[in-house]
């Protein structure tokens, strides 16, 4: 959630993820496949001083590259450790793909590092926000996506033909639907999203309406392109 | 998480998560990759009454197979809403690709259903928390693993070296060292996983003197197969 709203800001639509195991081949096929398919691809986790940390050997493999001692990676470890901390179990986390750039790590000094578009940060979530927050800004993005949600207590089938006609009626807007039940009843979040702002009031405006007209006051909303209930 | 708990009672292991968007052809796409690669396959969402909810379409395409009226479906929406409530859209749930078996829906009755080793179930976890139960007891397991995880205060590299030898030893449980930060302090948790349970405890016993011999008692544990501290 936290990768996928802070790309959002940047525009840039988060479009897949992928929970996988720590196994060598799972990893080079998942990367393979994404790197291919999305312009950035972002992994968390497995850069770590132990055995079951094999993603930097698996990105190299990956792309066919070679597992090397980055000199500034070590250098960045025995600044942060000394050389008498540098433990050879430390030092493994200066072996990274021939040629790739160091993602700065503030917090435990090794870093996470970039080949091509595939981004390989650390998996502790303090760290990890760090990196991501450092790679942002030389991501190329577009226009960020502002999304409404409006919830109601309508079941969804009662609102699904008015639903679609109105997904019809304004393309550039995404429309999602996602039912739910929370303390004790059920609910139905109606999740707009856009590059357009006006699009997106024009949306929500008519789902106020849509709603109404079945009886319904909006029981929640959020909204990034506010309109008046 | 509660999905990877579920299966693992019956002795299956969760291999991989995918988190993908409302289009078709990433539907199918994943659906055909992930079939094909593990013995089952759950999918969860997209199976309601409203314009995004494609799943059961592109299943069906997925598999090259129809799409059509399923009549006992029909009569599980027949029964639940009645004639006069059982709109178009409602309807449109009783659409299931050919030939499934279908998976009781207890909550909305709106079912899921099965083609070959594929499961496709609700999104809204009330109910898909029904229908994993009802198909768990079809699938074919094997024995549980088990876990038990001890949590200390030591940073991971300085156990680094001794965890890969502990993993050697012990090639059938599986070691997993997760570092994370809380409450302003930096933990180490290590996972245990075996379906042993001797193995386990032994490496639970070998770990757990280990943290000791670096003069850390452990922090938390959480013990499936429990051994003395």
């Amino acid at each position: 959630m936290w990768i996928a709203e802070r790309l959002n800001e940047r525009g840039i639509a988060l479009r897949e993820v992928r929970v996988i195991p720590d196994i060598e081949d799972t990893i080079i096929d998942a990367v393979d496949a994404l790197r291919h398919s999305f312009d950035y691809v972002f992994t968390t986790g497995g850069i770590g001083p132990t055995h079951d940390d094999i993603t930097a050997a698996s990105i190299a493999k990956a792309f066919g590259i070679e597992l090397e001692k980055n000199e500034k990676a070590f250098k960045m470890l025995e600044d942060h450790y000394g050389l008498t901390e540098l433990t050879p179990a430390r030092a493994k986390m200066s072996m990274i793909p021939k040629n790739a750039r160091l993602i700065p790590n503030p917090v435990s000094a090794a870093p996470g590092f970039i080949v091509e578009n595939v981004h390989v940060m650390a998996g502790v979530p303090r760290i990890m926000h760090a990196m991501l927050d450092h790679v942002l800004s030389d991501l190329e993005g577009g226009v960020p996506f502002l999304s409404n949600t409006i919830t109601c207590g309508l079941p969804e089938s009662e609102l699904s033909e008015e639903l679609e006609t109105l997904q019809e009626d304004f393309p550039d807007v995404n429309i999602g639907s996602y039912p739910h039940y929370r303390g004790g009843r059920f609910g139905l979040s109606i999740v707009m999203r856009s590059e357009k702002k006006k699009q997106l009031e024009k949306v929500s405006k008519a789902l106020i309406k849509i709603m109404r007209d079945h009886g319904e006051e909006p029981r929640a909303i959020s909204m990034q392109a506010p309109v008046k209930l």
